[in-house]
This record gives structure tokens, C-alpha cells and sequence, in this order.
């Protein structure tokens, strides 16, 4: 039988010239984050079932890939639903594995412990245009760092990322889940449905206040709450400082720390950025996943309106795991949506070693075949890349697709002119 | 329900320390490889599972992680067996995915096309101390190169990177499977047998030659037949030099271009190397796959005795992917076992950057902590790798812990003294 040729639906195959573009974002990430003083760690791309259904991960529970049991455990005729015959899954997203990975390793990790996470997830999503089920995900987090001098660190090793980049322009919006809901309780929601209104609230940069005041009076919430919840996004489009605006309006619904804590990070980004973006604070910010307890934010690219990435801070997490809970803050850049920016933009390499084909005429061997690679390996040595290569029956075509590859230049070798030189 | 704190069984989390030399490793074995002309590429970390099983993989395809059908496609209450719940795999190694990869991409690859990939494979073999179930592989493959400047080329494109990475003293061993044939051939082996033949041979090293018969009487084959295989080995341990004594004795039965390939191989190797090691001809060398075809090399360690990564031609299997075979020849190092050398050898990475720790006093906020953090910023921005981090109760621990991390110096700030500036 034939083999199929073709990726598993949904995943695909990274041609050389994306790999450039992305082993040099990967070294760039690494070192750069690396003068943060993250330090990179892996876990197994597989997690026990149990840890990625414990409702941490939102909606991606529902796309995980997942592995079959092996050997006398796996017994599939008398199996009646996927319990029987699974124990492990592809995790979902970085931050699960993390969690469980400090909670296993406290004893030996620095406090603060600063993590550095660059790897695959998998999601089992519908396949559409530009989205995989494979994905990298590059996050970085802090364990042990109640002070906001952790959001400060991660949205400056984050942004000075970018830069180096080439990224300019960019915002970084930022909010509080504690200010979210305080704005939600004062207006009289009650707490089981913050995630609801959340949901319609993270849609004001699409369907605007009126849209908003719309969908939350469809889904049942009385006219007085949605009115009182909207004058404030009202008031706040007028005031000259929102969080000033928040801290009187919302009185002693709202520990000034809050206000407080946001101000500082923006200031504190603002006094030490090295590179060119805004921080702004964005009370419309929402940030999908409910594990968030403190202060949330995003990356928005000029002109794309979307998010590429973001994160936010989760002091609640490590105690599922331990019993005992440990602050913790991390942000996650959109990997793949920076490659494809970059990709897309004509992104070329700074100083990439020269690259040179040596072409060699069949029927060079022996003593003049070692010579060539002689010379190949002195260059190398000198930082040239240098491939050695028969040369084709079809030459041209041959040097078209090494320019297209990126080599600026070719030595041709020729049987009889080594044999007389 | 608490969570599981551990991770999945065989299988393990990176700690920090690990990772830097396994990033240190992987960025030297990027820029090395990438001198030599190979280019990255990746494929999806799973296949579809007839792929994984069609013989290729030999044993390791006994041990794939199979991953659940997904959706309508599911039935387990009614399924009878794997096959109907199962539809993609794990994969077990990085040929299999490359020669895939190789025949969906072709069009738009170079001729030759040098490939380097780094990825994990899964195996769910019995886990055992110092063997896992998830590990990286790192293998070089060039497609479309018939001569033996494909060997030459991966030998001395491995051997430059382990010189690189400080191994010295190493040993590449090589043999070709037409040579093996051949001595199993001339000695009266039938070709159904040859598997069985070179898997006792492969013990040589342990059992030595009376071993090697006694197993060979023991399965079975005629006395004669074994004696005569002997025969050749016991010559060659006699002979000058062991390529000509085998042309001389096996004369029809092989093709004079083995002998003189392996021959240039070894003199062209021995002509342009860029590290401390010797290349040897090693008649008793057989490589487990049976899906090699010409040359078969291995890398041993000095004093280890054991095989640190191999590899070889294999010129039959795009054939099975596209109808039309295409030369290939590759050489995977054993990237698991290399980390291993280097981190119980005490490896230290050259050229890391100096670490500093600004461990700043509880309180230091607002704009004293903004003047600690632009500090830090225009430190990193000069190479360094600064950590700030908030000093903790127990001070001298915290700095015993960051004095194991690499850093090797600290600043300490304090709310009073910074408030007079």
C-alpha cells in the first residue's frame, strides 16, 4: 500500500525558509528574556487526562487530543466510553504543565522562580485557513512574586522581545480582573454571572456600548443593572484619568490598591521601556480564561486590532496542585502570529553568515573530491556556509533554486581543471 | 479532586539547569549544521497511523502512543478493536515523518536538500532508570545526493559539531550493507536469513567469535555455513587491510564500488576533519533498520564502548511514499545521551553572560522601584543578565540559591537608602 504523503488533518509541514524566520525569533526570544533572568524548562507534551479536565483550561477541554492506553490496561471490545481507554492527553496550552511542573519541583527552584516555556500544543479545532491544531507557544511566568514588580519585569522582557524584533507602535492594554468585577458588583450583577457579562463586555471594541447594552438586556439582566454598568464605560470615555475616575466612582466596592497597583506597572513600564510601544489601561479588557486573580493584559498590533498575545496574573493555581497557593504571573506572546507577521512583511535575517554553493562536476572523486571539501571546510571554519553539491544536469535551474535559497554565490568545480591544477 | 503533581509515567520535567545546556547544545548544533548547508525543517509531532505502521520503523513500531479518534468519528462502546478508535500516532522516530515530509514538499526543495531536524519522539517503551518515553532526536539527512559525497558530508558535519561541543578522541565506525550481504552470501546464507545472521553478528563486541557461532549453531544453521562466516572475520582480524582482503576473497560477490566507496569515504574524512576522532572500517558493524542500503556508520565514545548516534543510506524509501526512489542518506546523533555526557562531565557553557541579582527590600515602590528597574534595563541592554527580584526573609538562603542558579553577584536595595538618594 501506498503511504500518504500529506500531514495529519489539520497540522502541516514548516518548508526551510519559515525554520529561518523562526530559529532566529527562537534565539532572539531566548536570549533576550534570558537577560530577564527566565530560564528556559520543558515538561512532556503529554499530561495524566485527570490534570487537563480540571476545568482550568476553559473550552480548549474540549479539543485535546487524546492517547490511548497501552498493553493489559487497554482492553477495547468490553470498553464502553473514552475513560476506559485513555489515560494520557496532548496538553491544550503551557500553563497547566507549568503549574504542575513548579508544584512537583518547588524544592529545587530558585524564589522567585522565573520560567522560560517554548513548545508545542496541540487542539483538536475545527481546521481552517492559517489556524492548526499543532502550534508553538512561548510563555513566560514568575512564581513566588506577590508585588507587581512581576508584571513589570514580564511586560519588559516581553516588549523589549518585540522590539528587537523590529516591532514598533504597539500597545500594550492592561486592566485588573478585581477592577472588572467591582465594576460588575457595583452596577448589581451578581457574582455566578460575571463570566456572562465578561463574554458580552469583551466585545465593545466590535459592537460598542450600544451593542453591549443590547446583548446583556438578550440575555436577561434587567435594564437597571445594564444602564448603571454602561454609564460607567460612558463616564469613562469622558474622564481625563480613568483609574482616577474608577477609584471615586466605585468607592468601597474597590481596594485602592487596585487602582493603585495599575498606575504603578504603567509608570514603572513607562519610566524603563526599551522599545517603542504605549501601555494603556483598557477597563474593556477581559481576557478569556477565569483562573486570572490581579491585573490581565494583551499585545496589539498597529493597524491588525488583534490580540498577539497576552497573560496576566493567577495567584490561585498552584494550590489545586499542592494545597497551598503560590502568586504567580505569566505572559504568553502569539508565537505563531508573530511568524507569520514577519513572514509576511518580507522579514530578512540580520547578519546571516554568507552562503556560497560549491558545485561539483560528476565524475570529481577521490583525491580532488577531498580537496573541494578541504576548501569547503576552511571557509567553514572562517563563518561561511558553504554547501557542497554535484552539480545538476540542468545548471541553471540548479543555481535559481539555490538564490531562491539564499546563497549569493557559486564556485564551480570542473574534472579537468583539478586534474591540471 | 487535588491534582497530580508528577509527570506522566516515563516521562520527566527539564530542570533549569539541564536546559542551558541542552539550549547551549542545540544552538551550536543549529550554527554548525547550518555551515554545512542544512536547513531546518519540522514536521507534526503526530502521523497518520498506517504511516507509523508499514514496517519501516521494525521494532519501535511495537511501541507507538496512539492517539484517539476524535468527534462522530468515535465509537468506543461499539469499536472491537485499536484500529477502530485509533487514527493517528506518535511518532517513534524522525525518518519516517522526514521521508513523508520529503515526498509532500519535494517541488519546492532544493536538489540536494540537506535537512536538520530537532524534535522529541515518543516511545512507550518500559521506563527504566535513564531511558524516558519522550526524548529528542537530532538528525541530518540530504536527499538527491547518489555518490558518497552525501557520507562524507554528514560524517564531517557531525563529527565538526561534537569537536565543537568538546568531544575528543571518538571513533566513527563504518561498514556498508552490501558488504555484510555479501560475506553472508559468499559463506552460503540464504537472503530470508540475513536478519537473523546480522542481529547475532551485532554482538560481536560482547560474545566474541565463539559467541557469534555458538548462537548461529543454536539457531539452527548448518556448521559449515557458520564456520565459514567465522572464516572471513578471523581473516580480517589478520589481515593489512581489511577492505582489501575482503575484495580478494569475496570477488563476485561484490561489486568493486563497496570497498572503494567506504575507502574514499574514510580518506576523504580523514583528509578535511575539523575534530579529534579516527574513522574506522568495523566489518562486524550492522545497524539495527532494515531499511539501510549502503553505508552504515556509528559514533563511539571513548572508554563508553557504546554507540552515541548513527546512521546510513537509504536509497529505497521515498520510493514507498511516491512510486520513485530517491538517493537519501542520513546520521542522527544521540542528542539524550550527549546532554548526559556533558552535565555529569561538570560541562560549563563558554561565553555564558554574567548573571547579577538586584535583590530589592519589601516596600521599595513607585518611583525608587522605577529607578532599580531602569537600572536593571540599561545593564541587560550591555549584555548582562540582571535578575530583580524582591530580597526575601531568610536573605542568605535566597542568595545561596541564586549562587547555584550562576549568578555571581549581588546588589542590594534598600528603601532608606534609596529615599536619600
Amino acid at each position: 500500500m501506498a503511504l500518504s504523503k500529506k500531514p495529519v488533518t489539520g497540522m502541516r509541514d514548516i518548508l526551510p525558509g519559515e525554520m529561518q524566520v523562526r530559529d532566529y525569533v527562537i534565539g532572539v526570544i531566548k536570549e533576550t528574556y534570558g537577560r530577564f533572568g527566565f530560564t528556559s524548562i520543558e515538561t512532556p507534551c503529554m499530561e495524566n487526562i485527570a490534570n487537563l479536565s480540571n476545568k482550568q483550561g476553559g473550552e480548549n477541554e474540549k479539543l485535546i487530543f487524546k492517547v490511548l492506553k497501552r498493553g493489559e490496561k487497554l482492553n477495547v471490545a468490553q470498553a464502553q466510553e473514552e475513560g476506559d481507554v485513555v489515560d494520557f492527553g496532548m496538553r491544550y496550552d503551557l500553563t497547566v504543565p507549568l503549574v504542575r511542573y513548579y508544584s512537583n519541583n518547588a524544592a529545587q527552584l530558585p524564589a522567585p522562580f522565573k520560567a522560560l516555556q517554548m513548545g508545542n500544543v496541540w487542539r483538536a479545532d475545527r481546521p481552517q485557513r492559517g489556524r492548526y491544531r499543532q502550534f508553538m507557544q512561548c510563555d513566560i511566568d514568575i512564581f513566588g512574586e506577590e508585588s507587581n514588580l512581576a508584571e513589570i519585569e514580564l511586560i519588559l522582557a516581553t516588549t523589549t522581545t518585540l522590539g528587537k524584533l523590529g516591532f514598533q507602535g504597539f500597545e500594550i492594554r492592561i486592566n485588573d480582573r478585581q477592577l472588572l468585577k467591582a465594576m460588575a458588583s457595583s452596577s448589581g450583577f451578581s457574582e455566578e454571572d460575571y463570566d456572562s457579562v465578561f463574554i458580552t463586555l469583551d466585545k465593545m471594541d466590535k459592537i460598542g456600548m450600544d451593542g453591549v447594552k443590547a446583548e446583556l438586556l438578550e440575555n436577561g439582566f434587567a435594564p437597571d443593572i445594564a444602564e448603571r454598568y454602561l454609564e460607567l464605560y460612558r463616564g469613562l470615555e469622558q474622564a481625563e484619568n480613568g483609574l482616577d475616575y474608577l477609584r471615586e466612582k466605585l468607592g468601597e466596592n474597590l481596594e485602592s490598591s487596585v487602582t493603585e497597583g495599575l498606575r504603578e506597572i504603567i509608570e514603572s513600564v513607562n519610566a524603563a521601556k526599551a522599545a517603542d510601544f504605549r501601555i494603556v489601561f483598557d477597563p474593556t479588557l477581559v481576557r478569556g480564561m477565569s483562573y486570572y486573580t490581579g491585573p490581565i493584559f494583551e499585545i496589539v498590533m498597529p493597524g491588525l486590532g488583534i490580540s498577539c498575545g497576552g497573560g496576566g496574573r493567577y495567584d490561585k493555581m498552584v494550590g489545586k496542585f499542592t494545597g497551598k497557593d503560590v502568586p504567580a504571573c505569566g505572559f504568553s506572546i502569539g508565537f505563531e502570529r508573530i511568524i507569520l507577521l514577519l513572514t509576511e512583511s518580507g522579514f530578512r535575517i540580520p547578519n546571516a553568515p554568507k552562503r556560497i554553493a560549491y558545485l561539483v562536476e560528476k565524475g570529481v572523486e577521490g583525491q580532488a573530491m577531498a580537496d573541494v571539501i578541504a576548501k569547503a571546510q576552511a571557509a567553514r571554519e572562517e563563518g561561511v556556509q558553504v554547501l557542497v553539491a554535484r552539480m545538476n544536469k540542468n545548471k541553471k535551474f540548479q543555481k535559481e533554486q539555490l538564490t531562491a535559497e539564499g546563497y549569493e554565490a557559486f564556485v564551480e568545480f570542473y574534472r579537468e581543471a583539478l586534474k591540471n591544477g
